[in-house]
């Protein structure tokens, strides 16, 4: 009878240890938000197959760099980037202090809340709206206004914080390649010095490992102390050809994973994927009018065109957000 | 009988253990080729004081940014900056596809070993030779003549490859800061794609902790694959402003720690010193005419005269190579 007992104990601590395990794997499934699919499988693959020692593809912890773009890619940018919103509350904060806006374009227009008749002047008149928002402080005081806003805006359509708007699955997929042993780069089109202040709470990214577009600075001493002060003058575009050149001059070797959304991502993913030894790319599509927005060929927003084209002769992951993601936008963090 | 043997066996015991602590104590002094001064006892007085958990001067690793100058800060610099060397090398290979160079200034005098006459132009030739030999090329091309020249060059005062032309006593600062917890930066007046191929081997500096003054690239398809090609144009010259300009641009905060020799380092000195908290800064100052070089305000190359002036109101800690190193350059690696 001892003995019997004894046994039927193992067999239900076995049991029990068991089942407790599966809880774990499941539980512990590092991108729970990802349909199981070629897209979730494909990411997968790619890790197991660099990360195994004395495999064929296997790549040191130091060479395992991944480089994501920001807008479309980890958060929205729909019905405009997000940064334009951010222009358009500093111009408003600023107008005060700018009584000559109420009538010179584009500031009148974005004062009056018309901001497709403040566009209408094309590049120009943005690159205008960015340098008189952007400029003229030191870097220590654009970091505390950008941290400011971004604490408090709110989208227009949805209400929440931007932050909120971020792709729960690629959370996921950033903190799985960490675990995994990759460094985790943003490489965006977006402000440099934008992007620093939140990324490493929201993505876990610190700033040395954001890529950006920039303007210049100039370093100055003022009552005694050192600062760098911004000048309205652009210093780099980090879109298109620019993000090669700035994920080399940053980095200084090549990635071997890479991941964005649009037409201005091509040449990275084409950077990437160009080098020896297993290589992945992916490329969000917007197809989910419900949950997000749907968008790609004719977009003036994150155009997808010719990267869509690319992605299957190359190889590319293409990630069908309403059929591959779970998820869209993780639970709300604030009240 | 039994027991004293015992008792004595554990004495015997408890002694060879302690002198095998002394020994392993006294080897493993992570800064054993700086003799005990000022200097050695500063650089620890503030690594226990950023690392200690809980007390007034802790500093979060991800905070734990140190800058190190390379040019006469982690290798020599003289008679001229390594860089050079590699320039005249240059010149030389390439002057077979250059006919007109043997008559054409600068290169007409490179050519006849006239390193005076060459430079008589200034900074205006410096540049000519520059673009000359560093641009033209594609970055992977490039990162293969470095690797090349620096394998097989020689100085020509000490017949030792360049990379054993390192300060051993900076050898272990860099590793003793790693080893708790700081990320090192090299921030350096060379060229970023110069220093890059062989940082890590020889400081355990990554490529993308490296920066440097840099030519601008283009990103360009060559029979289907992607290149970046080196253009003969300035992108950035990372020297005195320029420093903190790119320690903001690359790194993104503001390091606690910084080194460097020369006046070229003082605005990053300035930099990092500024911010709150603990702060640390090193000037190496070349003392020591027998076993290196003696220089300071009067030499051309790494000049300090400024910095030595603030460093004493400013705290800063200048190593006396003669007295502070009981060693300078390591035992060779090579046969």
């Amino acid at each position: 009878m001892k003995t019997l007992r004894r046994q039927s104990f193992l067999v239900a601590m076995c049991a029990c240890v068991l089942a407790f395990t599966a809880t774990i794997t499941r539980a512990a499934d590092p991108l729970s938000s990802w349909n199981d699919g070629k897209a979730k499988q494909s990411i997968v693959a790619f890790v197991n197959k660099v990360t195994q020692p004395g495999a064929p593809g296997f790549v040191p912890e130091a060479e395992r760099i991944a480089t994501f773009d920001n807008d479309g890619a980890l958060w929205a940018e729909q019905p405009m980037y997000f940064q334009a919103f951010f222009v358009v509350d500093r111009i408003k904060a600023l107008a005060p202090r700018h009584p000559e806006w109420k009538t010179t374009e584009p500031f009148a227009s974005v004062l009056k809340g018309d901001m497709k008749a403040a566009l209408a002047g094309g590049e120009k008149v943005l690159l205008e709206m960015v340098m008189a928002t952007h400029a003229g402080m030191s870097t220590a005081e654009f970091e505390q206004i950008v941290k400011d806003w971004i604490a408090t805006a709110k989208h227009p359509k949805t209400g929440r914080p931007f932050t909120e708007m971020v792709y729960q699955p690629m959370l996921e997929l950033l903190a799985y390649l960490r675990a995994n042993g990759f460094k985790t780069y943003i490489v965006s089109g977006g402000g440099i010095e934008f992007m620093r202040p939140w990324t490493e709470k929201v993505y876990g990214v610190p700033p040395e490992q954001v890529i950006g577009s920039s303007i210049k600075t100039k370093y100055e001493i003022r009552d005694g102390k050192p600062v760098l002060v911004r000048l309205p003058e652009i210093n780099f575009i980090d879109d298109k050809e620019g993000k090669p050149i700035a994920i080399n001059q940053h980095i200084g070797r090549r990635p071997i994973a890479a991941f964005g959304n649009s037409d201005g991502d091509l040449q990275m993913l084409q950077w990437t994927t160009a080098g020896a030894g297993p290589r992945f790319a992916l490329i969000v599509h917007h197809t989910d009018a419900e949950r997000e927005w749907a968008y790609d060929r004719k977009s003036h927003i994150g155009k997808l065109d010719k990267a869509l084209d690319e992605a299957p002769a190359r190889g590319w992951t293409v990630v069908d957000m309403k059929h591959d993601w779970k998820t869209v936008f993780g639970a709300s963090t604030r009240q």
